[in-house]
């Protein structure tokens, strides 16, 4: 039936590339120091344009300090997740069903999250391109990862951009920084395993755009998005 | 002497996250399929946005239909880094000049790599803007790591960006289409490795922008960034 890891398993670098999930409920449990610091060290290892590293981690956890921060966060995306929000019916079992009320609590409680990382681009821009995005969200994704190696998950949000305007100045953010991903951490409440996604042949090319590769096809058992 | 790691080696996740390098010189050897179909199979368990998965993934092999592609890549790379690069001497033994030595080589060499990867943004904008990143390179990063585990090894590049305009017809890119990154891929010459960044109390806050976390400190034997 479950076709979830346990959070001690250690996977090898390529099954837990296949088997990171995006975690969005959390134990209480706090996050140890020395593997916060395995986690951020991960993730800091991750390239950059150029290898100038214009990534930077702010880490709030639940201090007395960060209160303001964690109450102003949580009604950005209590807001974004009403205006964005089908209603389906609370006794709708469809997964469309489970995944918003896997959302509602989510925003309810992002600042509950043991910890929630600020990933910062320090650029002398204010308004970042698409391709300054290669210098920070790998960086990202390291962190994911190793999250995952070391038995907790979490998700890559942006809906800090909603109370951004409130948020620098609380966070001490000087103009030329800008939040690129807010990302809450800690033990899952279920587990990791097999995601899903669209068909490979659908987002692989060979030789030109729409042209599908004869070699691409996804692993026996996939399950896909939608359906 | 050599802090590399073999090739064959089979890293743990939080490993392989420590020890994944740019890889910029490959071995002839080609990619076999079933090894090319792993390793987009990984990129593509990537989170995005909303999981909509708005990447696609366009592969060039060494094939005579793609000759010009790689013909203009080339030109692009070449123009790209003479216009940027310093010039240092060539009996310079500087980690910089030997830097230097091995960018001269990949753009010489980018179009002979094995397999060219052309990570495309599929969004209706053609200028798409920071936060759009998030849902394009963390499967960039992810591709990179499946190459690490697989034995083989590549580099995030956008000096495509210089003949974006030649490329795009060529690849047949529709308008609504966006090269985020090129990333070539091969067996290294050389290997992965622990990599050099800057110490981890310059880019790890808590609380507020530039206050140091006194947790973040780099493991023992930790090489850094210049010097």
């Amino acid at each position: 039936m479950t076709d979830e890891v346990a959070p001690t398993d250690r996977p090898d670098l390529y099954e837990g590339l296949l088997t990171t999930r995006a975690i969005r409920r959390y134990l209480p449990d706090d996050i140890p120091e020395t593997d916060l610091n395995d986690l951020l060290f991960a993730a800091t290892r991750a390239p950059s344009g150029h290898n100038r590293q214009p990534f930077r981690f702010l880490v709030v956890r639940r201090s007395a300090a960060t209160a303001e921060v964690r109450a102003v966060l949580t009604r950005g995306y209590q807001a974004a997740w009403a205006s964005s929000r089908d209603e389906p019916a609370t006794d709708d079992t469809s997964r469309k069903a489970r995944m918003a009320r896997t959302m509602s609590h989510f925003v309810d409680h992002i600042g509950e999250a043991p910890v929630i990382v600020f990933a910062c681009l320090d650029q002398q821009v204010r308004h970042a391109d698409l391709s300054a995005g290669a210098s920070v969200f790998p960086a990202c994704q390291n962190l994911l990862l190793a999250a995952r190696a070391l038995g907790y998950g979490g998700v890559m949000t942006n809906w800090h951009q909603v109370v951004e305007d409130e948020l620098s100045p609380l966070l001490g953010l000087p103009d030329h920084v800008t939040i690129a991903a807010t990302i809450p951490l800690g033990r899952p409440v279920g587990g990791h395993g097999a995601v899903r996604r669209l068909p490979l042949p659908q987002l692989v090319f060979e030789d030109r755009w729409g042209e599908s590769a004869p070699w691409a096809a996804d692993p026996p058992g996939t399950r896909y998005t939608g359906g």
